[in-house]
């Protein structure tokens, strides 16, 4: 990889290509994004030169599509007619059913490998990049076909994922987005109903709730400040297993409402349940002891 | 104040302790406790003598009770005989309006001063204690009558509330109660049945939900890991207002499942409702740029 494209010049593609020039990348990092964006990426050097979409996939052995889900969708119908042969398009949408559909179709004269890096913040932007972003993080990658690993494309770019220090799985597109419909989703949708519920209920004296507020609504209400504008594309693109995870998370609040009501005791085991879920999520034995 | 006898040296007990001392206490620190965490808290420095409950009411100027709100019922009904008649009682529980009923009721010999301390981590027991527990912590008091705090023994706990860094604030105690069942009460709720149920959907394979966990569900999980000992008895003693918070969230939920399944771009209000919120529980101006 002698030179490598970033579409969507943000936090994750700002972020990546940080990432690469910290692990050792001395090749060149074209940017294709706003004007504004760009602007911010060379004056914070995060990219070397801004480039227009067919210049930059003209050039570029690797293409880094970090937009919005949407629009991955959407240049996916126009990148074919100019990529280099031995290119490798990925994405770090985070749904991949649909762009893995969409590449399979449209992208025919190159390699296409779908990826998806379990990392962000809730600020957005290529100001907020960090080289750091990836290292520790789950970085999946849903190939479609067994071989797709092994073109040398696709093993220059796992090695780029370990050396930025992220720990790269395979998922199936479809099985991967199942899974986050629950591990990501569905929390964002939960915070977000916490947050305008309380929202509605002190809409008249917000600073008695802020002010009896621990850092335990801090904590579920933080995923509530991410924006819709990313939001709206994810959970448009994964409705069926998000209206799945939906109905069983108000189905099990709607059972602990109900012991509540009648037999407190009964909620025992479902704490107990939720808490041994909670410990292994983290992978440690509760040594993690932050305050609330 | 030149005995305080903290009931219960467990996380909040005896944080309120090392605070005093760190923040010049000199008088001595009784504690009234089970064995093993009388032990502890003597090994620590964290109390300075082990006294029975007998013993301690009568020998202690502030009667600090950080024990669950359960144990703190009980017990209100056994120290009136005891106590000196110039001694405060206060208490750390986190429902208020059952125990300041209890106390109105039997605590007759001298003053009792609910408190709450908007404070904790999912950690239990003395040795989790911090003497910052509750530095920039709301510390809520529930006075039943104005003189309440004009006394002198109400004076001065809350000169030592605020030498330890928290910041005391007046709430009616049933107004306490019902606040805290959509700033507490329902975050737990939230989280726990997030918790449960991640843990049944993936109960056969929780390798995958784990590998595929951002930052984000660890911190909607966090409050999952609390132990239901305490919350029994949180929720027992508030369960009309946590049931009316539970049927408010159930209820947005429903909304946005609803929109979801119809027309995903009417989402956007309640992303932007519950983001605004979100925002002014922070109390900055969005500053704060954890990772997910």
């Amino acid at each position: 990889v002698k030179t490598v494209a970033i579409f969507g010049a943000g936090l994750i593609g700002g972020s990546f290509a940080l990432a690469l020039k910290r692990a050792g990348f001395t090749g060149e990092i074209l940017g294709v994004s706003s004007n504004a964006a760009l602007t911010e990426a060379l004056r914070l050097r995060i990219i070397d030169a801004a480039a227009s979409e067919e210049q930059a996939a003209a050039e570029a052995d690797l293409i880094y599509l970090a937009q919005p889900v949407g629009r991955i969708l959407a240049i996916l119908e126009r990148l074919n007619a100019h990529v280099k042969p031995s290119a490798l398009i990925t994405d770090a949408g985070s749904t991949k059913a649909a762009i893995v559909e969409k590449a399979e179709r449209y992208i025919t004269r190159c390699q296409f490998l779908g990826g998806h890096p379990l990392a962000g913040k809730e600020t957005r932007g290529v100001g907020a990049a960090e080289a750091e972003m990836f290292a520790g993080r789950t970085y999946v990658l849903t190939p479609t076909r067994e071989r797709d690993l092994e073109t040398g494309a696709a093993r220059e770019f796992v090695d780029w994922l370990r050396r930025i220090g992220s720990i790269p799985r395979v998922y199936d597109a479809r099985r991967h987005d199942e899974v986050v419909a629950f591990t990501s989703h569905l929390p964002q949708l939960c915070s977000t109903a916490l947050a305008a519920t309380l929202a509605e209920v002190f809409a008249s004296g917000r600073s008695e709730a802020e002010a009896a507020s621990g850092l335990g609504l801090r904590d579920t209400t933080r995923l509530a400040l991410s924006s819709f504008d990313i939001w709206a594309d994810i959970l448009a693109t994964n409705s069926k297993a998000v209206l799945g995870a939906l109905d069983e998370f108000i189905r099990r609040l709607s059972e602990i409402r109900g012991k509540l009501g009648s037999e407190p005791a009964e909620l025992r085991p479902v704490f107990e349940l939720a808490a041994d879920f909670a410990l292994a999520v983290r992978g440690d034995t509760g040594t993690e002891t932050k305050k609330f």
